[in-house]
């Protein structure tokens, strides 16, 4: 008798062994028909793999994570049948399933290449394929025999890939006349595959090393139904349009240049204008809260790396040292604000009453990536981290984590961000010897986790075994505007550093005692972070952060005085403007700055010249009425404050 | 018959060669008794070396740094001679004049060590040396006789200056029984020497080779009047208690960590919030004059300084270069903000309308110096320049000159810096080639900031061949409470990064033209500027830039809430408050705080609670009486408000 429990802890009995499929079935045949994956024991399975011995399962559908993993999987499998039918003798590297939909590279026969026009043909070939219904079926195979399969294809790079596998780990996956080495899981049958859009063909290096050969790599995406398809290329579509790389150069954000090197932001005037509006924010928050400000340099001997473990970690792949003009002196970019801070802490003595103490830093740290994984404004090399250290005792720990949490929440609100979730990460107890700290303090700091998401109503996810090794963590993910997901801010508790730099307090007891350090930023980097909200608001930023909140249209060059006038005046009131005085038409100029979605657009001609008044256009809504200056720069002034009071409550 | 021209332009006749001496005694006997050094065609020469044909000149008194340089080289010398007196057989390294005093670099014999306590006896020699009223004579000899004469002294290190030295070049100096190899100039006698004070001993490598041997260094300082010698010592007292380092430390404003690296200063809360506030208050200055501030990274591709010729000047002796898991891939910490500016200057196409476009950043940039060089705040490795770049026509250099120097008033009276000077620098007419850019361009610079100067009715020094070697500049140096000068804000007119940058805007003639940079920086630096400040107010900042304005003090744990709740109160007026609510008496209370240099300090018990008041002490002043806490909150506001707006006048 094999016992399966389910994830609401009810138990199904089985005589002999039993598959996810069969599981589903039993359960309800419209499950059966969704189901795509299952997890056997926390491990992703086949649905048609017998389960032999007793386990917990959960089946996995297209909304999770899980399933959609196991159909691009399978529909990677699938394009690379396609591709072998189209053009044979190819062979084939990897081919993962990935955030949104697969790819495969491949290394086509001599002379052939695939472009981005013959798409088109492969993906009618892999609906071909997908309408066969052939099942997908797994295969455990000696390495031997798994070497001799792939040199009778004379395929280097399976080759490669099994020689570094261990003999009784191997499996094979084959459908129709397709076979590949894989790891699985996979869907039961290529029929579930209904929709197919091939997305692009790149160059990639052969398990990206530039030593090695330039595969080819076609990206794609699937799905269950053909309307998800459509759904998805809309926002694909919108996606584009609100792509921040393209926004950030039509509004004059920010910029790169090849010279101060790639992955390196340069902020422009109204892109810093932004970044300071956000701190600026940001820091009055924090004042509320308590947080002191402090300011670190941008290097740090190697010896603050060393003990903070950071040289260990980051060492190798990262920004080398710098050498000095004097021997034996080592420094290096700092990936961390860490470290100093709790050189900061360790600069005087402190006392339980002192604490908690909030150190905050808008910290430029430098990381090295790869070129390749350079993107805009979400991939850098160099980011500026809203960081901020808290340090505290264990009693204060579940107190000082939900006041993080109210900061979070103050900013999605200020920010428009509705839907949000939360993952809270906890070590894996299976496993301790990987974590550093006492069993105590990992169970105090998870169960202050795990509380204080309970108290603030926290739509939470738990994942085991995701911790830091060093604590339990809070990761946000919001949902913009178009439906993606954006991974944000962070809490994290540490018990590591204040071993290692030997931070001390003297309790009430009068004993010395080692504080407990909170690692946050709400934005999580300043450049992801407006990177996130350009693609958010499409641009169209709040009144209360946008960099030119007003844009002045003297209707000809006889008005442009005033409309200095009329700038300056609201300039006095603290309101961002600008003044379009190009020799233009008012009808250009409108549209001009229609464009650039600054907020409010004021027309002045004769008549408001003459009775200082100004014409009203809100952008993207039109003619609003003429009010006299004062009466505007109190709409404004209301405006923005009923925006940022809503935020403190 | 030689003619001298004086100073005023008169000319003197002499029929045979004449000592500035003799001019001076010419003149007026009173003259004669106080010159110490004479100019001839802007050479440094000894007063009594003849003058043998028709020259210009310029007769220097102790108020003049040429005085002052010629009396403490003497008495470099003068000390020398004691040491030898008093240890015979002592090897003399190098002994100049420095900017309060001068040094002497010894090697003593075997077994002998000069300490503090040692000071008193050599100076007790030096006076009873003076007062032998020597004459110093000048030699000048051949680099063989000079070898001899040291070879015979065995002194090495001289014999390691002569061999340097070009044959015909060599000059000797002796006054009593003491011999130097010296270049002068010289006091034509050691009688001048009135009053004498050795200051300290150290250690110093010869050459500053820390390979080479650790010689002697004596300190001391001389002059004419015993009554000077008093102001003098009272004066380094105050300065004592002034030291930005002690006050730093006092004030919780920054700190230092061996691991993180010396002369990387971090800034601790109330430190960061000093910082921030000077520089929220130059950003809006600033932004009153059209500056629009940019955020660039801390790095760039070597590429970049080979291109502005930073690396050049700084690569070998600076911070190395940061290689990265690429192959050749190199980059540099900043040593200057402008290469990063030009890249964003380029970014855009420009036209003669946009211009002028100034660009401000509050730019941390790194610089190596040797660690023997590092002080506190004032010589520090890396550090935040105020800088900015405009990008101008040649018409506008004047104007945005003018305007650079409105702002640097500004400052000065907002930072109450009574007194300063300016020192504008050209280049020298004789070495044309020493500089890039044409003649036109190097006089229209020239003229722009001579004229500005003048039209802003500047105090200025004029320094031919002081200019850097791409433009002009004009420095402020400022006097500080005790009369101490310091270097702070620079203006700088450059042509050379435009060229070297290829920046281009179009002019109304629609073909490209070059803009004009300027390089400015008010401040100098945040580190800089920060230790000024605080040696200048010792520590007692004026209320609106004070991290701390307000300190409550309750008289007993009854009135904490009562304390907090004012604090609240104070808070949201915008006035920086701190609660001292420690269980200490308050007599205890109020002298902590009186200490810790807090503006106001507010009383609060049962009358207070009961009444809603507050009691009032002004720092160092005493009891101001009681009022509520809202006329307190006005009054501050008043005086923070009359502070600020008395700067933008």
């Amino acid at each position: 008798m094999i016992n399966i429990t389910l994830p609401d802890g009810s138990i199904k009995q089985f005589e002999n062994p039993v598959t996810g499929y069969e599981i589903a079935r039993d359960i309800s045949p419209r499950l059966a028909k969704e189901v795509l994956a299952v997890s056997v024991d926390e491990e992703l399975w086949d649905l048609n793999r017998p389960i032999e011995s007793d386990s917990s399962i959960v089946l996995h559908k297209w909304d999770d994570k899980e399933g959609k993993h196991a159909f691009w999987h399978s529909s990677a499998h699938l394009m690379a049948e396609a591709i072998e039918a189209l053009y044979p003798g190819t062979k084939f590297g990897i081919g993962p399933a990935i955030e949104n939909g697969f790819y495969y590279d491949v290394d086509l026969p001599e002379g052939k290449v695939i472009a981005e026009k013959d798409l088109a043909v492969l993906e009618k070939k892999m609906l071909e394929l997908a309408r066969q219904k052939n099942n997908i079926e797994r295969r455990e195979i000696s390495k031997d025999d798994a070497l001799n399969l792939f040199k009778t294809k004379a395929d280097e790079y399976k080759i490669e890939l099994i020689s570094e596998l261990e003999d009784g780990t191997i499996s094979l996956y084959s459908q129709g006349g397709f076979t590949d080495l894989c790891r699985g899981p996979h869907l039961p049958n290529t029929a579930d595959i209904k929709a197919i859009k091939l997305l692009s063909v790149a160059g990639a290096y052969w398990r990206g090393d530039e030593k090695n050969k330039m595969l080819t790599r076609v990206y794609g995406i699937t799905f269950p139904k053909a309307k998800l398809l459509e759904e998805y290329l809309v926002l694909l579509e919108e996606a584009k349009k609100r792509d921040h790389r393209k926004i950030g150069r039509e509004m004059d954000l920010f910029t790169f240049s090849q010279d101060v090197g790639m992955g390196l932001p340069l902020w422009m005037p109204k892109g810093a204008q932004l970044r300071e509006q956000l701190e600026t924010f940001l820091k009055k928050v924090q004042k509320s809260f308590g947080y002191e400000q402090v300011m670190t340099p941008h290097i740090g001997d190697v010896r603050l790396y060393k003990t903070s473990g950071h040289y260990e970690k980051y060492g190798k792949d990262s920004f080398q040292v710098i050498n000095t003009p004097q021997e034996g002196e080592e420094y290096l970019l700092k990936p961390m604000n860490c470290p100093h801070h709790c050189e900061i802490y360790k600069a005087r003595p402190h006392s339980y009453k002192d604490l908690p103490l909030r150190y905050a830093e808008f910290g430029t740290v430098y990381r090295y990536e790869q070129s390749g994984e350079l993107h805009g404004l979400t991939r850098v090399r160099g980011f500026t981290q809203d960081d901020a250290h808290i340090f505290c005792t264990p009693d204060q720990l579940n107190g000082e984590f939900k006041k993080v949490i109210d900061i979070i929440f103050i900013i999605f609100k200020a920010l428009d961000f509705k839907e949000f979730t939360a993952q809270i990460s906890l070590r894996d107890p299976k496993n301790t010897e990987k974590y550093i700290g006492s069993d105590e303090n990992w169970e105090k700091a998870e169960r202050a986790i795990i509380e204080a998401a309970q108290e603030k109503g926290l739509n939470t996810v738990t994942e085991t075994g995701e911790a830091a090794f060093y604590g339990p963590k809070l990761d946000f993910m919001i949902k913009d505007a178009v439906g993606r997901s954006w991974q944000l801010g962070t809490i994290q508790v540490d018990y590591n550093l204040p071993e290692r730099f030997e931070l001390e307090y003297t309790g009430a007891d009068n004993q010395k005692h080692r504080p407990i350090m909170i690692h946050r930023a709400p934005f999580g980097s300043m450049e992801r972070f407006v990177a996130v909200l350009i693609e958010h608001t499409a641009g169209k930023f709040p009144l209360w952060l946008t960099p030119e909140q007003v844009v002045i249209l003297p209707i000809s060059e006889k008005f442009n005085e005033y409309a200095q006038k009329v700038s300056n005046k609201l300039n006095n009131c603290d309101i961002r403007t600008v003044v379009d005085d190009r020799n233009e038409k008012i009808g250009r100029k409108i549209r001009d700055n229609e464009l650039k979605r600054i907020p409010y657009l004021l027309i002045v001609g004769e008549k408001e010249a003459e009775t200082d008044t100004v014409s009203v256009r809100r952008q993207g809504q039109g003619d609003q009425g003429t009010m006299s200056i004062d009466e505007f720069a109190q709409t404004i002034e209301k405006e923005v404050k009923e925006q940022m009071t809503s935020l403190y409550v």
